[in-house]
């Protein structure tokens, strides 16, 4: 397994494995790796003949009071974690290789971005487009899997990738969760044993609806994200958003939604999480 | 020669001349094609084993009051001057194969960008940034060649090739000039023969700035830029700027601008003309 540093390497290696004609995978991370990540790295596998796995805790992305610092990192991990499944190259730049002192460049998507994690975090979107374009044009995919429980990430990127013609696939794969239901996440670690399981009541609540809604049908979403949100409240967790929207633009459900995501954002103790499930009203 | 309508075909003819091993070079025009545009597929030619031309009047770039409905277009002239100057491939999207109805995604520069015609044109290198971004990755160019005449958009397009990491080299071809010295555009058609006259005081007036400097060197700048204006309007031109920057990063030329871009943008009747020169000061 290659370990890469720089942008100009990791196009080369890139370049040349196109040469070969092989297909390029890349799985984009903020690194402290977990099945969820690895769930992402399987399915690369499935769809291509190199692995490529990005390690990078991207600064813009992060607001001036979130948690940059202390995010989570253990490369050595990370790096046998890859290696054991079968990675090809970590491309892991310091934030100096990506961004240059006086950079003034930025891509953004205006519409999908803005709900949700978009109205608590107003930088964050801007900083996941700009990373993942750049990203895009080192590690240059065929595709690039990311994962489900970053759903508006997910239709944020499958969106920038069309308006600006990135010749990438762009595959979502399911959420990956522990036994007890807690969807996985770099951040569950920031958690007290109190908090994980107060934490519960998210999943929990989003599989309540989950059912309600397959025995009761479309009725079941009248004041669905109100109770989801007095569950998650009800086990001392401070709701950042629950909302029922449309999957295919994050409109507010309605009658023509056919497919719905129900998403929510909750703080238990510092650490904020966020879960989802999508559900095919047909 | 390939005449390409979508971004799909155009990705897969680049594809397949990288799997080739070919270096492709592209050359962004919006078309009504002339020498100035020619000089830039000759320089192509020298560095690339295949050039595309790209042919799209691009509506993002175009300000609500500016001249999208009248740009001229004359595409038969264009394919048959870039059949004789032996471009391999004129990709020619229609606005809808570019734009989706519901896009939601730019690229923007927000330094460079700002002063001289992004002034005067606040959407303007919004516009340009996000269809080259797309161009670029419709293209899949080694080598980009732009025109010295957009000098400004020159380096925007440099900096967000750099910022977003674009596998490709960005090429600045010189300005070519009518025999009296006009810079070449396709919006001289728009002027009247008078007002094709007059317009010569932008070319001459920037001449003599560089004589003027070539002579008494760096003590020549103080007033520049007011006596240029002073011929502009002498010749009844409507001046939108003159200015004497640092050409490395257009902060306003000092002591330690070692290279100077003189730029200036001017109306004759209806028409804005754009012209510029660079001069090293060392």
């Amino acid at each position: 397994m290659k370990l890469i540093k720089t942008i100009a390497e990791m196009q080369q290696f890139s370049k040349s494995a196109l040469r070969h004609r092989q297909k390029i995978g890349v799985v984009p991370t903020m690194g402290y790796l977990h099945e969820g990540h690895m769930s992402l790295v399987d399915m690369a596998h499935k769809l291509a003949d190199v692995v490529i796995v990005t390690v990078f805790v991207n600064p813009t992305q992060f607001g001036p009071n979130e948690d940059l610092a202390k995010y989570p990192r253990d490369f050595d991990h990370d790096w046998s974690l890859c290696e054991k499944r079968g990675v090809d190259a970590v491309f892991a730049p310091e934030p100096e290789e990506m961004y240059c002192p006086d950079r003034s460049v930025w891509v953004t998507e205006e519409k999908l971005s803005r709900g949700l994690c978009g109205q608590s975090r107003p930088v964050h979107f801007r900083g996941v487009t700009t990373v993942v374009a750049k990203l895009f044009n080192a590690t240059l995919p065929d595709v690039a899997v990311f994962g489900q429980k970053d759903a508006q990430q997910a239709m944020v990127i499958k969106r920038m990738t069309r308006d600006l013609n990135f010749p990438v696939e762009i595959v979502v794969a399911p959420i990956v969760r522990e036994a007890d239901g807690l969807a996985m996440s770099s951040r569950n670690k920031y958690l007290s044993a109190d908090e994980r399981i107060r934490a519960l009541a998210i999943s929990a609540a989003l599989r309540e609806a989950d059912a309600g809604i397959k025995t009761a049908g479309r009725k079941a979403l009248c004041g669905l994200a109100e109770s989801i949100s007095a569950k998650i409240a009800a086990a001392s967790g401070r709701v950042d958003y629950v909302e029922a929207l449309d999957a295919d633009n994050l409109e507010p459900a309605s009658e023509s939604t056919r497919c719905l995501l129900i998403a929510a954002a909750a703080y238990f103790g510092a650490t904020r999480l966020i879960d989802n499930v999508i559900i095919n009203l047909d």
